[in-house]
């Protein structure tokens, strides 16, 4: 596999072509950052643990049978996915209350939700990735009733599993944010990433005392995201080995 | 019926028990506010205006198979209508873009819209009366699933019947609010008003220019609402007793 182009840049990826027009090379990027950009760092070994911890994500998901992009593991920062035309959709699943959906609502950080909340955002930075709702998805074109039904069922899935896989590690899966795309055949599917940037993941001590294992440590400044990220990516590895589950 | 004691001053009416306990007496008010209250007037007349605006889109929307919480006018001010418990929601419909949809998305207002879009958003003022989807909704414990799905199909069924009304009296029908309730005895019911004070109504000439008979006039001080109120009035007036409408 051939490295061509650079086809984007995103706040913590570069995607790259590859000589087969279905395949796009990904290189994770040592950057952090927080609220649409405004805060930003460079975090040395941030791009190695989400590039292992979205191949062991991927590969667990997959033997709970929920598919995605990735195709295989490249180095310790870069990873081959299927090349997809995106949803300009930022996909939110929330299992307790916390973040953007706690502010909103006046509701405490920490509540846990009746049931789970599948929510939407329109990815664009210069309007503040402004929330949506489904009506509003279809009246705009940015799926079709048909698409938006497959990626609502995926979202749900994937929060199964999520919660399956962070359960067994003795993680709570709070909310997490998931991209969506098509294939070139027209195929709906999970893309992008689901590393501790993209989701909550709370140790819950038995006086309610909380421990962030993800992106809040960085976003609050509450301390060092590097420790957290290791022992995520080293109890998901654990996890894996310990399902015998063939690795990408 | 008797009135008794004040329960609510709202921002354009007051609601009083009255000797019937599922009975309210409603009092409109000459005030106009915008803003979340920010932006604040009297405008003598406007009292009237409304009252007798939403008693008879109530009357054209029973023509129509659509019930709402109305009883009977009292005076130019007053009506009594049915009480009921409200859902803490402004349940918005869209058909064109304008206000906080073309503002929130980008979208130049007057946008036609695929499909009509129904918008809930929590009614708390100090929260800015948060914008929330179906899941949230149910998460937060502000409807059943059940009775949100009655919510959303009566707010559809209100869109079509206001739709046919306006465009019979010559007006286009951009967006407006409702709020529904649940009446003693379980019934999901349309309920507040329905005025140019909820409604956005343009009139669309045929060189694209658009005119405003809506509270937008006083939002965006465009102009007196005053006669552009009138002539919707004498305009609903008119179709209703075109239709042969038995008034309440």
């Amino acid at each position: 596999m051939e490295q061509l182009e650079q086809l984007y840049e995103g706040k913590a990826k570069k995607l790259y072509a590859t000589d087969d027009p279905d395949i796009l090379w990904v290189e994770y990027m040592d950057q952090a950052t927080a609220g649409n950009g405004a805060k930003k760092a460079q975090i040395a070994g941030k791009a190695s643990l989400n590039n292992r911890i979205t191949a062991v994500i991927f590969d667990l998901l997959k033997a709970r049978g929920v598919d995605s992009h990735f195709v295989a593991p490249l180095s310790d920062t870069e990873q081959l996915v299927r090349r997809m035309t995106m949803f300009p959709l930022e996909i939110i699943m929330r299992n307790t209350a916390a973040g953007s959906f706690a502010k909103r609502y006046g509701v405490d950080e920490g509540t846990e939700l009746k049931r789970p909340i599948l929510e939407f955002c329109v990815k664009n930075d210069d309007l503040g990735d402004p929330f949506i709702n489904d009506d509003g998805i279809v009246a705009l074109g940015l799926a079709s009733p048909e698409q938006l039904d497959e990626i609502s069922r995926q979202a749900r899935a994937v929060n199964d599993a999520l919660l399956d896989i962070f359960s067994a590690i003795g993680v709570r899966l709070v909310d997490f944010k998931i991209e969506e795309g098509v294939t070139s055949d027209g195929r709906v599917l999970l893309a992008d990433e689901i590393t501790p940037d993209t989701c909550r993941l709370w140790r819950v001590e038995s006086d309610g005392t909380v421990e962030h294992l993800d992106k809040d440590l960085f976003r609050r400044d509450m301390g060092d995201i590097i420790p957290a990220y290791e022992e995520i990516l080293e109890r998901l590895e654990q996890l894996a080995a310990d399902e015998g589950i063939e690795r990408s």
